[in-house]
C-alpha cells in the first residue's frame, strides 16, 4: 500500500474555471477513491478534440469549474473499497466509456456500449455519491467524462480503467485511451478490409489516420483519403494514404469521383468526420454487392442522414461504431500488445510534447490545426 | 440426348398477351437452346408477385406478348453449344438472377449480383443473339427475367440454372427458386439471429414468412410479426411467429411499441414488405449494441430512407439482401438438401395447387390474398 492510501493528496491540477478560458493549474484536494474506485497517478496526458468542445461549450451544457483530460497513462495510486482487479502499482489507461462487465452490453460479443459506464458528458460527479473528489478551498471541481487526467492525480470507476503491460510506455500508448483507438477499431474490428482491398477514409484528422493505419496494418491495396482540407494530405501519406480527393476540387458528388476511380466503388469506407455529408457519401461510395460503410464522426442534433433505399438492396452495409467497438478493459491490454509487437504504428501520431504547466500550448496547437496528438507530460 | 435435340419444339404455353388480360394457352414454338443455353421441360411452376406486377405493368414498362414464370423445377431437355455442367435428364431450378462464375460479383464470396445474368425485368430476349427462342405463327412472344416457366418448355442460360439433387420432389422444391429463398436467406445467410435471439418480421407475405421460418430454424426465442393486415396472423402462426403488432393499433411509431416489448430493440429485423415506412421501423426498432436490420421488400423509385445518424453511432447494422444472398448455382443445391434433411420446411407454403390448365386461377388466389404458394401442375 502507498502512504498516501486513505488520505487526501494535494497536487497540482488544471482546472477549467470557465468556458474557452486558458487552463489554470491549481492545488487541489483530490479525495481517496470510494466503492468499485481508484485513484490513479498520471504521468502522461493527450489532448483530444472532445476536450476542446466541452471546454468551448459552444453546443453543450457548460459545467465549470471541471478538469479535462480523457487520453492519458497512469499508475495505480491506492483502490477503494471492493476493488479486486486493480492494485497499487498497476500501469493503466483511464477510458471515457467504462465496461462493468454485468450488463447485456457487456455481456454481448458485439456492443462496447455498457449501460453503467457509457460516455456521459453531462455528468461532472462519481456514480457513488454523486459528488466529486477534487476540491480547491473546499468547493468541489467537477469531472469529465469519468476520467479527468489534466490532474497529477486523478479517480475513476475502476471499470472505466484497463490494466496494461507495465512495460509498455505510457507516454505512447497513452493516446490509444481515445482517438486512436476509435479510428483503428473502427477499420478492423467493424470495416474488417480484406488484404488487397480498396478503403475510402472520409476525414484525415487523428481519427481518420487512425482508420488509415488500420487500413494499412489490414493490408489494403488502396487507400484513398478524402478532406476539404488539402493541408491534411501531405502528413496523411505517412499513414498510408495513397491517393487523396478533396470534393472541393470536383463540380459532382465525391461518392461518384471515388466509384469512377475504382471501378464501381471501395469495398470498405470509415467516415471520421461528423459532416452529415461525409456520411452519405462514404455510404454511397462502397461497391454493391459486397460493400461496407462504417459511421464514426459524431453528427449534429439535427442532422438526418438520407439515401435511397436501393443502395442497401444492392447489398451494402452500413454500420456505427463507438471507441472502435472496443471493450476498454478487455480488449486494450491486446492493442497495446500489437503496438510493443510492432503490428501497429503509435508514434507518428504524437506530433508534439509539453511539460503540464504549458498545457495551454496543446489547446493553441489544437485550434490552429497543427500536428495530431500533443502529448502533456506531468513531470512529477 | 433426347430425340427433340436440335429441333424446334412444339408445345403449350400461357401467353400474356396484354396486360392485365388472362393468360391464354396456346401452341408455341420453343428454338432450340444456342451457345450457353439449355431448354428445360418444365413440371411444376408457382405464381410469385414479380409475375403479377409484371403482367399488370401499371408502374413498369409493358413487353407483350410475353410468358411469365420464374418459380419453377424442371428436367433439362437438351443443352447447346459450350455448356458442360448440365445435361439432359438434370433435374433443375430456373432462378431469375444468375451466376455467371466469371464476374467480380460471381468470384466474391460476398455478393450473388452477378454482372452478367443480375435480374433485368426490361430484357425479353436472350443474351447470345438479342432474339427471343419463343414465337407462335413466326412472331416472337418475349421471355422474362431469363426463365419464362408458364411453358411446358423454356430456354435459359446455363447461369440461371441450379442443378439439384434428382430425388427432390419438384412439386415442392420449385418455390426455392424465388421467394422462398429470397426470406429465408435474409434471415440465415444476412441478418444471422444468434440462438435465442428475438427476430421482427415486417410483412407477412410469402416472403416474410420465409424469413420468419429462417428465424424457426435459427432457434430464435421470439418471433414478432408486424403487418399491416391482421388478416396475415392467423396463418404466420405455422411460421412460429408468436407475437404480433399491427401498427394500425397503435399511436405511436411501431419501433417504440417494440422498443418496449423487447427492452429496447430486437436483437434482428427483416423487412419484407417495400414499404419505406416500415424499411425506416424495421432499421430504428434493432437494440442499440448489436441490432442488426435486414432490408428486403423492393422500394418506389422515389422513396428516400431517411434516420438520425446517431442510430448508426449507436451500433446498429443496417444491409440490404438481393434473393437472400444466394449465389443460385452455387448455394440452391445445399438448400433442397435443408429440405430433404427436414432442416427447413416448405410444405406448409404452398396452400393451393392447379392444373396447367387452369393457370389464371392461381392469379386470382394471388390478387385476391388468398393463401401462400399455388403450384401449377404441367401435367404433359
Ligand atoms: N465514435 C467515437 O467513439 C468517436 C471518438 C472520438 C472522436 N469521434 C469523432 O470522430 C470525428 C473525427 O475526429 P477527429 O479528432 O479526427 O477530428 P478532426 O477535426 O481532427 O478531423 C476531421 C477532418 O474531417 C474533415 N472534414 C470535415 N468535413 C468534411 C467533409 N464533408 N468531407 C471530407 N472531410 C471533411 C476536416 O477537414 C478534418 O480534417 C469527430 O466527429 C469526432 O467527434 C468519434
Ligand atoms: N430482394 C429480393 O430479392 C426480393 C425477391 C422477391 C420479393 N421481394 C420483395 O419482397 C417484398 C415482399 O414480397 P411478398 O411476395 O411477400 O409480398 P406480399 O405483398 O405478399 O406481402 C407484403 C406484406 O407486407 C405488408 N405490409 C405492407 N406495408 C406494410 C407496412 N408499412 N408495415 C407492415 N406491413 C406492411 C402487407 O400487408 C403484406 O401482408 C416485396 O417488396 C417484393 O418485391 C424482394
Ligand atoms: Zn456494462
Ligand atoms: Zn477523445
Ligand atoms: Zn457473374
Ligand atoms: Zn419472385
Amino acid at each position: 500500500m502507498s502512504n498516501t492510501a486513505g488520505k487526501v493528496i494535494k497536487c497540482k491540477a488544471a482546472v477549467a474555471w470557465e468556458a474557452g478560458k486558458p487552463l489554470v493549474i491549481e492545488e487541489v484536494e483530490v479525495a481517496p477513491p470510494q466503492k468499485h474506485e481508484v485513484r490513479l497517478k498520471i504521468l502522461f496526458t493527450a489532448l483530444c478534440h472532445t476536450d476542446v468542445y466541452f471546454w468551448e461549450a459552444k453546443g453543450q451544457n457548460p459545467l465549470f469549474p471541471r478538469i479535462f483530460g480523457h487520453e492519458a497513462g497512469g499508475i495505480v495510486e491506492s483502490v477503494g473499497e471492493g476493488v479486486t482487479e486493480l492494485q497499487p502499482g498497476d500501469h493503466v489507461l483511464p477510458v471515457f466509456t467504462g465496461e462493468c462487465k454485468e450488463c447485456a452490453h457487456c455481456k454481448s460479443e458485439e456492443s462496447n456500449m455498457c449501460d453503467l459506464l457509457r460516455i456521459n458528458t453531462d455528468r461532472g460527479t462519481m456514480l457513488n455519491d454523486g459528488q466529486t473528489r477534487f476540491s480547491k478551498d473546499g468547493k468541489p471541481i467537477y469531472h469529465f467524462v469519468g476520467t479527468s487526467t489534466f490532474s497529477e492525480y486523478t479517480v475513476s470507476h475502476v471499470g472505466s480503467v484497463a490494466k496494461i503491460n507495465p512495460a509498455a510506455p505510457l507516454d505512447k500508448v497513452c493516446v490509444l485511451s481515445c482517438g486512436i483507438c476509435t479510428g483503428f477499431g473502427a477499420t478492423v474490428n467493424v470495416a474488417k478490409p480484406k488484404k488487397g482491398s480498396s478503403v475510402a477514409i472520409f476525414g484525415l484528422g487523428a481519427v481518420g489516420l487512425a482508420a488509415a493505419e488500420g487500413a494499412r496494418v489490414s493490408r489494403a491495396s488502396r487507400i484513398i483519403g478524402v478532406d476539404l482540407n488539402s493541408n491534411r494530405f501531405e502528413e496523411a501519406k505517412k499513414f498510408g494514404v495513397s491517393e487523396f480527393v478533396n470534393p472541393k476540387d470536383h463540380n459532382k458528388p465525391v461518392q461518384e469521383v471515388i466509384a469512377e476511380m475504382t471501378n464501381g466503388g471501395v469495398d470498405r469506407s470509415v467516415e471520421c468526420t461528423g459532416s452529415i455529408q461525409a456520411m452519405i457519401s462514404a455510404f454511397e461510395c462502397v461497391h454493391d454487392g459486397w460493400g461496407v460503410a462504417v459511421l464514426v464522426g459524431v453528427p449534429s442534433k439535427d442532422d438526418a442522414f438520407k439515401t435511397h433505399p436501393m443502395n442497401f438492396l444492392n447489398e451494402r452495409t452500413l454500420k456505427g461504431t463507438f471507441y472502435g467497438n472496443y471493450k476498454p478493459r478487455s480488449d486494450l491490454p491486446g492493442v497495446v500488445e500489437k503496438y510493443m509487437n510492432k503490428e501497429m504504428e503509435l508514434d507518428k501520431f504524437i506530433t508534439h510534447s509539453v511539460p503540464f504547466s504549458e498545457i495551454n500550448k496543446a489547446f493553441e496547437y489544437m485550434l490552429a490545426g497543427e500536428g495530431i496528438r500533443c502529448i502533456v507530460r506531468m513531470e512529477h
